[in-house]
């Protein structure tokens, strides 16, 4: 086992193989018998716990409140919105009947009698039953704004899956909320996006582009969708979260109207956003290194891991008594610790785990350091290690955690800085996005020319951004393909 | 509305009607567009937060971690366990087809070029595709045991639905551990059940009776099922929680061996166990009342709600700098509060909708109270209303919760407890059963007694209780109905 671990394929070798390799080293998932569906193993999940649980708390800091709907929608559901319907009543799983039998000669079947009257679709995304709600619940102003999320299951019947990137079946929190104004719709839509950036850079030390997507980049139904942009260690682009402002696109589709403050009645407006366990391929691909997973303190199940080094059971008594009261001291300080001073798994074995599985900070006591009053003390971001007094240890590690936190943010900041270029001509364009990066140039704004540099060099436009990032990007130019006028430069990459 | 809020059945007229009516009317859930699928409305959803909160901190700290498995089952899976099969391979929503596309003249149908080679089912319960994937986690003594727990949505197609009692989806937790001996599969099932039943005592303030259940009422595919036992006001039974211990069975249908310490090949040991939304059914029918619900301050969402009375902005200013420090200490105390001013809602209107929502208790300030410095203060459970002093409010509030909280435990206890009777001949129990109520009596252990007894009585064995409920149940005796032996005295009920 121990040997398995060493063998993880090193990122320049093979990017992709790499990270397959780690998110199974790592025991964050695996392939499940099913097609494209994955099992979310204790360690990955208890990552992905960490995620909901501070997204939970923004979003109930923000005034939302939870709610569940269900899994199955009605087929025609996804006819009424003209837009919503060609972006996904494509690959879904269908439910078509509800009966199981005994077959004839062993074994079971579907019982043909049990066929459903209409179809129902397992939720690729749940604007639809949502809206058909929302009717009910919507008569006056007085009603709004309804500010729900929902944290839930969805299937999206991918033909190549990778895991947690793009799986089948996949975990996420989806907002809807409705309300009386335009502006009000619009100001929620850029304050969830807000919150997703704040959550995408501090919480998971991934530094993220906000901007709004083109039109053929949209989610269908939507009037406009704005996004976070992350770029992984290969160069390409990974969307970690959108927001989307829906108009009055599905409150005209389900009918939902409320009597205003001048007793007029009114279509109500809408946004939806979401974030999914598509979040931990961009942890997993923004700081894991050729050694394995490295996590952002803030979002490390374990945050700091104990190993004890000794011979014969006298000495480990003597480790444990002395690391007793470290654990104690750190734990009350609120960070997550775990003592491993099992003794079926050789301390060789065990930091290789501790590697690969990413914990931040390792501390390890040995016998020479029982008698010195010391510890060693390895971070796992620049795996340093150094030996420590054990007076005042605790304060030091909580110091570096926060160390830890930062320069991860900060090295992979640099990173994405350091690749974010502007080109003028498509020629250059085309040479530079072999070399991976994120390239600011100017567009036309056309579907047909945007589908054409998709066509010829597989980079799509990620978004507008709303900042600056390369020097003049907001002046307007000329097209680098077509040589029609431009408003902005604009972000090109290929992408997850 | 707050005239429809008044308008609830009254349980003694028709408690069924009364239960439909207050789900709604509370604001906790509706029926769906989908047959027999529920939504979970917000208000309802931040109780089963705190249920999910609660109980999800007992098992991590009874040493369990999340996972997460696949929503979709093969089909072939089901047929594997013997007696699984026959108690699930039934009611179940099939995918058949993984695409639509758009139908010749409009609208959208099912692609037929998109059939399923095998047909997935949402999960009912999850044994089978997890006994699947343990396969590939155990290898040796060293991987036991396995202590995993999901939170997820299952579907059980449930001809008649109620909400939270019976519903198509409904949400739950499933515990599925694997363990090297027999003797551990067995402490682990039971500490569960303990687990259960400490939270349905402690949290939800519902008595239940712990014991096994009869061959017939065992989990499909279990050697023994546990379960806790709670009664409604109607005096039925209501199953709250079940902990089944499934000996090697799903180990040897899916070949899951360990090498033990002794290098020999064993089969590995199994418990699953599980509680629902169906929790939600318990904890209304259990403390409401004819105006609505009664929840124990420790599952409140708001556990205290304060309602200005005030003629004027000058007047509702000065109540609102008064309020504002009480609201600061009482949830600096940890006390979820709700300061409710806003004015486009009369008071009567607030008082009602609070009452109905089962709020624990509620303040009022008005003119006189803020000239005199005093408050009103009710508490939901007993509708007792009493001016007090501002002075020490908040801790005289934080000791009416607590008082809260054991009152409506008491009363269920005190309720339940004088609807346990014993009854020693069949003309009896069938005299008794229709007044409602647990029945403790004498079974010969047959199958064909009992069901002959449900047939005649719609009463089921709840389950041998382990605890003592009337004096020498546990002595031998002989069968009310075939006069045959009887170990000990089984629980009758009719039940939900």
């Amino acid at each position: 086992m121990a040997v398995e671990l060493k063998n993880l394929t090193k990122r320049s070798e093979n990017y992709s193989q790499w990270y397959n390799e780690l998110v199974v080293k790592a025991d964050l998932a695996e392939q499940s018998a099913v097609r494209g569906c994955m099992v979310i193993k204790p360690y990955g999940y208890a990552i992905w716990e960490k995620m909901q649980h501070e997204l939970d708390r923004m979003f109930k800091e923000t005034g939302h409140q939870n709610a569940y709907f269900p899994l199955l929608i009605p087929k025609s559901f996804f006819g009424r919105e003209a837009e919503h319907v060609k972006g996904f009543a494509k690959e879904c799983a269908v439910v078509t009947h509800y009966r199981l039998r005994e077959a004839e000669g062993g074994g079971i079947e579907v019982d043909p009698d049990a066929k459903l009257e209409e179809e129902l679709i397992v939720r690729p995304t749940s604007e639809t039953i949502i809206w058909n709600t929302y009717k009910n619940w919507i008569k006056s102003y007085r009603d709004l704004p309804i500010l729900c999320n929902q944290w839930a299951n969805v299937m999206r019947w991918e033909m190549r899956t990778r895991l947690f990137l793009r799986t089948a079946e996949f975990l996420w929190q989806e907002g809807h909320t409705a309300h009386a104004t335009e502006a009000e719709a619009v100001a929620e839509a850029q304050r969830m996006l807000g919150v997703y950036a704040d959550f995408a850079e501090n919480y998971m030390a991934v530094p993220v582009i906000k901007g709004v997507k083109s039109e053929t980049e949209r989610f269908a139904g939507a009037k406009d969708t704005y996004t976070i942009e992350a770029m992984m260690q290969d160069g390409k682009a990974l969307q970690s979260g959108t927001s989307h402002f829906l108009g009055q696109n599905f409150a005209k589709s389900f009918d939902v109207q409320f009597i205003d403050q001048n007793n007029q009645l009114q279509y109500v407006w809408a946004t939806s956003w979401g974030v999914s366990t598509r979040l931990m391929g961009a942890l997993i691909m923004t700081h894991s290194d050729d050694n394995g997973l490295v996590l952002p303190p803030k979002l490390a199940p374990i945050q700091v891991v104990i190993v004890p080094i000794y011979k014969g059971d006298d000495q480990l008594k003597q480790i444990d008594a002395k690391v007793e009261g470290i654990v104690a001291k750190l734990r009350g300080m609120g960070i997550s610790v775990k003592y491993d001073n099992a003794d079926n798994k050789r301390p060789g074995f065990k930091f290789a785990d501790y590697e690969v599985k990413g914990v931040p900070v390792r501390l390890v006591m040995g016998g020479r350091d029982l008698e010195n009053n010391t510890i060693e003390v390895m971070r796992r971001d620049t795996l340093e290690k150094e030996t420590r007094s054990c007076d005042g240890i605790e304060e030091y590690v909580q110091h570096l955690l926060d160390e830890i936190q930062q320069n991860v943010y900060q090295k992979a900041l640099s990173y994405r800085n350091g690749r974010i270029t502007s080109v003028d001509t498509y020629d250059e364009f085309k040479q530079k996005i072999e070399e991976g990066g994120f390239i600011m140039a100017h567009w036309d704004g056309t579907p047909e020319t945007e589908a054409q540099i998709k066509e010829e060099t597989k980079a799509t436009i990620r978004c507008v951004p709303f900042d600056t990032y390369v020097e003049g990007d907001k002046e307007p130019g000329k097209c680098m393909v077509t040589g029609k006028p431009s408003k902005c430069r604009v972000l090109f990459a290929r992408a997850y």
